[in-house]
């Protein structure tokens, strides 16, 4: 792994930053530097994952992990329009979404991706939908697993107090195929208390989304969660 | 499960009849005859899987199991131009394969296709390219897993010959995550001792195509595969 | 042509299946029996587009022009679960939709399927979501293009009612491009004013699906839209 | 349009980077230069397509247009790992490529990203791969239309001298829909003698990718390719 990717550590709030106005150019350069910010304040890992577009920048000027939000399991090449692995880790990215439910990718492809990410020095965390999906996805070997039902997306209700149960069960078939695998999960989540929810049920962080980048004021917002997640820390 | 897939022991030979037109429409059901045949005369399982337009014929003349080739993960309602798992079950086939190397699926889809054909009752066989994605899909419970390297499909070098160290592994892993499912093994397969190597190598059966459907005596081809699960059965 | 695509007059009516579980099976050749007899009394042109696993058995019993819902733009050969155009041309189809909202394709996809379809002697329906797109795909020289609006499919509210300038879009710029092809229309059609409207509009005829396939009384809603068309016959 | 997609004039030269390694990061910020020189030199309007990674910079040092080579039809919003207008018009691109060979899209999305791209200022390149599907693009009206068989892309063997057909089709097909539309050529230039033939045969420019990205000398290569041009300017 990279020096970058070297400094995560559990728990991790990884604030995905989509394709939201409010993250895009400048303005994700400003929510990154807020995370730095929360970050060095408090000792808790987060790592941000801005638009491709945004990633040199950001690292640029931003000293915490930052992912791609998706990688295309394509080398150098002629392969236009794809991002390649190559291609984000030269930009500065420590690691890279797969699967999110907003760009599902076929089984061979994240299993061709995570390969990619390994050999390129990338940390991959494979999204997946259901606790069965969550499970085949550990069997390939990312280095993190995320469960996001997708239906709580977007919608402020933490799957951590509305489905506790697709995270159990997500956390207990990964556990009976790998003991070291890093789980993560997401969707809805908003609040300290979310964060909280999450890690009691056996995860070692949480995917947010809009709930920060959206946030009337973002760093109050991530402030939030990252208390919660001292914690536990 | 259905009576017809009640019928289905180990050794499998599983014939996909792919869209070679040697086994479109009327030539479809002249296949499904002769493997029908071979079965009874030896009493080993032959599952054919051809085209989604020929089912409904087959299952009406051949008294074996017929598989789809491809199922899409919707139901009934607005999906113009999918395949359901309603309309196969409908139309007598008693299982399906999925995420086929020349049909890949999304992760979620596999994952979504399996609770369908279990909700309908058909039997679920998920393709997978590589020793990783063997044991991924196993996770997902389909009823079995079907090793296939893409590069080695219609070559008629057989997997179980060139590259056995992917079927061990295959095997290995998906019994670290389930004792019970049946794991196939295809690509280049033609002659009975590709059969033989690969029964030995722990797989419950065989997947070919182009080895049966495209032989010259195609009773003769398929005699040879099933000779050499006889040894094992 | 084949003689059965030989046998298309507009005004047109095209039912489209869908996989709807009332068109699904026995069901399905219920539908086209309904369809041939309203056909045969009315002298008007009824297409139906049933799933793939149906097609054989209706073109055996029912004689109007039976359509595919979708046909992959591959040939015979390792193409797994795919549907050519030789397998549903065997199976008695005399043309097929492509690019349908709820199965579109890439633009390259198109141009060979419709190779594919003349090749094979099947008359192409391509469906396009605007009248650019509507434009575009008459570029490609298929037998038929239909506009549909996806936002008003399954509504019931016509788009020959809602949206009219979407149809006379259609109709200008494709008779900018092609003076021949023959322009249908769908989306939310139920009833003989929806087709009353739509060939004042300028198309040749219709597409419909839930207005028939899920009506109380099939064979009255079917009649409905026919008797519409006669006044324009 | 923005004043960097005012700056285009024909005919035009497009350097697709592509995922090449000799034009990722770094390398394609040397590139960017060699060929800002070129224009500066020569006054041949220079395009440069870099990966998405490395927009921003490029912009940052170059003064020519820069185009990305692919953009999804989503907007700003809840769609992770997807490449959105404002994004790359952010990052200070001047247009894009669409439907690449190597990155196909649907018709209904490359409709929907022309429409997006028109909404944003940034100029629409639409890649086609028959003479058939340039027509298509070209009823869509983006601002370009490139047409590239793509079984020519990387050959060397340059589309406007094996297969001038090709370009004189498509030229005249475009031309009976669209009067105004720029037409540019590619696969296997890499002579100026190609660029010559390409312009003689009708087409306003010529897509080159490995004929410079991979040639020895780069600057060298261009310039051939330039003084071309040059002559027909």
């Amino acid at each position: 792994m990279s020096s970058k990717t070297a400094r995560i550590s559990t728990p991790i709030i990884l604030v995905n930053f989509k394709t939201y106005l409010e993250a895009t150019g400048e303005k994700s350069f400003e929510l990154a530097k807020i995370a730095e910010e929360v970050a060095r304040e408090t000792g808790i890992c987060i790592i941000v994952a801005p638009q491709t577009t945004d990633i040199r920048r950001i690292v640029g000027g931003v000293d915490i992990p930052v992912f791609a939000q998706h990688m295309d399991p394509v080398g150098a090449g002629a392969y236009t329009g794809h991002v390649t692995a190559e291609a984000i880790k030269e930009a500065g990215a420590s690691g890279t979404l797969l699967n999110h439910s907003e760009r599902r990718l076929r089984l061979s492809e994240i299993d061709s991706a995570i390969e990619r990410a390994k050999a390129t020095g990338l940390t991959s965390v494979v999204c997946a939908n259901t606790a069965q999906v969550s499970a085949a996805s550990s069997a390939l070997k990312p280095n993190m697993v995320a469960i996001e039902p997708p239906e709580l997306i977007g919608t402020g209700i933490a799957v951590s107090k509305a489905k506790p149960e697709i995270i159990t069960n997500t956390v207990s078939f990964i556990r009976q195929i790998d003991r070291e695998i890093i789980i993560l999960c997401g969707a809805g989540i908003t609040k300290g208390e979310d964060v909280s929810s999450a890690l009691k049920l056996g995860t070692q962080g949480v995917l947010v989304a809009s709930g920060v980048v959206k946030a009337k004021d973002r760093r109050s917002a991530l402030l939030d969660l990252v208390r919660a997640a001292l914690e536990k820390a």
